[in-house]
């Protein structure tokens, strides 16, 4: 692949850059929250809008079905008989607007605003997904309107419950197994190190969630009627959660550590190495410093030690005023971060017994679970994340780093498992993108370089053989 | 009061009990939710209708103004100039009528279904307060109806915020000190021992609520890139809510028992021979016994012993489906019933000390107040209270039981603080009913017998020189 021919892809990219944002505002305007069955339409938009670009791009689409929101799948050969295939993962779906009084802007409602690195775009899944998504799409135009090829083979599958837990995705890979044959997955759904600095991330945590709820009387109760003589479903379910961890965040779930790998020397040496910004990260957030495991470094916890968090609480009145009281029932929504060999069955299993467990006398409790997916790290020596980081390097000055990321992409653990793919994932998000919170964003700069990086990773692919 | 004349008058409520039932239901349509602004408009139209209800009856009528709801003052005075003053108190605001979904009828749609004594009528507020207050009202409109006059001067006095704090009362009680001028107060939302057997409650808990918030990281985050290095707000908040209290059941705030009376052995020997049914008490609700303080008796545990309740907790994602998100702020409304000398200011200081002392590091707490009531008793000398005794005993066979409430209604207290007066708390409520919860109720027999129960304490009243 010559030089000459990436230069004119990317100053093409560079010249036609403000549609490929004026594209990406038109996706982001359709409200594909997959987690809420009163958004069912948009999803399916959000995802049909995506198949009616590639196809114009001369992509073949397939909208398919799976017992959830269907999968857009898209693949265009390329002229280059000997190019690897490569199979681009990322989803169409978003995180729920909700809080929406705490955004400035409606999340739905796209605007460019100035950022101090220039201009950033906000919006619900201006980062997560849609924007990072639209790095390889725009890639691929690009390579497509200047060269009228792709460099190698492209298969594109786009998932739409990738919020929700990615429940069918493993369905859908064993259905399509054929179909989806490639020699490596792209996935784009990671961070950059800094605004100058690109990352690879090779570790990713799996997740398990579950939803519990605890019920004692048969009724919601008058607190001055019976307060005092019965325990109270709020107290009894503060008191479990109370204990899931000691004092220095070691989590007290039967089992839960099995599986963790110890961190050798080594590896300890290269986290340290990094010199993670502790103050600016935390900062950031209002925080003053670390909590959680004393003897680990931030990026350890986040990136190669699990957790447990509940993600939301509720019983009881909670409108407006004072309603005295004690409620029939309590409930959380909790999800673990899983590392190394943890599985995810056997930790569900355990929180459904530590609760158990812990249950007052004449209580009973319900569990369910949405979503899992394993942890996984690839393995350095990939020729194709060496072509990743060519193709990076091809874009940045600073060196590309080789991260871990605290949060799950369940598709990668499915893809490994199901396909037998290893997953490079390259991605353009910032630490301050407020994925999942009000005002999300992504910054231009990091939209504009993502497409020039995914054009040059191309290139870099198309020589692995 | 020849014995003649009530009896014309309690025939007369048989025969036109239909209509009373009726004038009930109409009441009940009005959802009153003093809690909730609203329905601010619906709590003015309950005030008005009992209004209209009064001034057609001879009375006079005022609605007079607070800075919350106003108050519904109807006077009427005795021929009898002898006779005492009577200052009758209820509210006419009921509680919000969620959770809706647990209800088998609507509640702001009355119905009339069977029950073990009869019929009974199932709406919010059919009986805390708008039965309860019907018995004394049809009572007064039975013997205006019979004698053309009230064996007794009788003022009567509805609040629309008692399921809201009774925050504007005392204000109320303070600006008009002298249009409320009477020898007794009687109020109504209390209990009777069981179907057969009536009750005054000589004994009430007093009530201070609180809504606290704690904020943590200054905006919702994602569970996967911070999970492990952040103190999660929800699980501050449980861990501090299960510090309330030790094993035995004992509260943790800091001098919180100061001013509890210590039961001595005559009192505690009282209680011993109510020969409580815990059995059926608590199997009523579904559980299969007593919780809290160890030492205590239900009865005691009830009525002369304080609490500690969470009412309400929430936050984070409580929606349909899983979000990863470690919320930035958790919330708590509770409450904490009276007894004795303990101090509502004193104890909500202690409360926020309680959780202020608890915060993790860099996290800040708000509180909010929205009511308080002292604790109470009733001297038993009290010639008002035997002769409410003496009308119960004209209605029914079994002797009349003294008991405690654990409920607090801050009326009795603030009344006794600002007008001096002593009440005599005479309902007709049972433990059945389900105030506060789904699918209140009120037995038909019990209105119908409270009814009559007013007529006779009315006439036993004018005898009290």
């Amino acid at each position: 692949m010559t030089s000459t021919k990436l230069d004119a892809v990317t100053s093409h990219i560079d010249d036609n850059f403000n549609n490929s944002v004026d594209r990406l505002i038109e996706w982001l305007k359709i409200p594909s929250v997959s987690t809420d069955s009163q958004f069912d339409e948009e999803v399916l938009r959000a995802a049909n809008w995506m198949g009616d670009q590639l196809a114009a791009l001369g992509f073949e689409i397939k909208l398919i079905k799976t017992p959830g929101h269907p999968v857009l799948y898209a693949e265009r050969k390329s002229a280059n008989q000997d190019a690897p295939t490569a199979l681009y993962y990322g989803h169409y779906d978003v995180q729920p607007g909700d809080p929406f009084e705490l955004w400035d802007t409606a999340p739905f409602e796209p605007v460019i605003k100035d950022s101090k690195y220039g201009k950033k775009l906000v919006a619900r899944g201006a980062q997560d997904d849609k924007g990072q998504v639209m790095t390889f799409i725009e890639a691929f135009r690009a390579w497509i309107e200047v060269a009228g090829d792709l460099p190698c083979n492209i298969k594109i599958m786009l998932e739409g419950e990738e919020e929700s837990g990615s429940a069918n995705l493993a369905g859908f890979l064993k259905a399509n197994n054929e179909l989806l044959k490639a020699d490596v997955c792209v996935v784009c759904d990671t961070g950059m190190w800094d605004i100058d600095t690109p990352a690879i991330t090779y570790a990713l945590r799996g997740i398990v969630d579950a939803e519990i709820t605890i019920k004692g009387p048969n009724r919601d109760l008058h607190s001055g009627m019976y307060g005092g003589a019965v325990i109270n479903p709020l107290h009894a379910l503060a008191s479990i959660v109370a204990q899931l961890h000691d004092e220095n965040g070691t989590i007290q779930i039967d089992n839960f550590y099995n599986g963790v790998p110890e961190l050798g020397p080594e590896e300890r040496k290269q986290f340290a190495d990094l010199n993670h910004d502790d103050e600016g990260f935390f900062g950031e957030i209002g925080l003053s410093g670390a909590a959680g495991e004393k003897e680990y470094t931030t990026p350890e916890k986040l990136w190669v030690r699990p957790t447990c968090d509940v993600n939301g609480m509720w019983g009881g009145y909670t409108g407006k005023g004072h309603k005295t009281v004690i409620a029939a029932q309590a409930s959380l929504k909790l999800s673990c971060r899983l590392v190394g060999e943890q599985d995810p069955q056997s930790i569900l299993d355990n929180i459904e017994k530590f609760f158990t467990e812990r249950l007052p006398k004449d209580f009973t409790m319900s569990i369910s679970n949405s979503g899992r997916g394993l942890p996984i790290k690839l393995s350095v020596d990939s020729p194709y994340l060496q072509a990743a980081i060519a193709g990076l390097d091809h874009e940045f000055d600073n060196p590309t780093k080789l991260i871990g990321m605290g949060g799950s992409i369940p598709a990668v653990g499915q893809i490994k498992e199901t396909l037998g793919l290893d997953s490079v994932m390259v991605g353009f998000g910032l630490s301050d993108d407020n994925i999942h919170s009000p005002n999300e964003k992504y910054e231009l700069t990091c939209l504009q370089r993502g497409i020039r990086s995914h054009a040059a990773i191309l290139a870099k692919l198309a020589d692995v053989k």
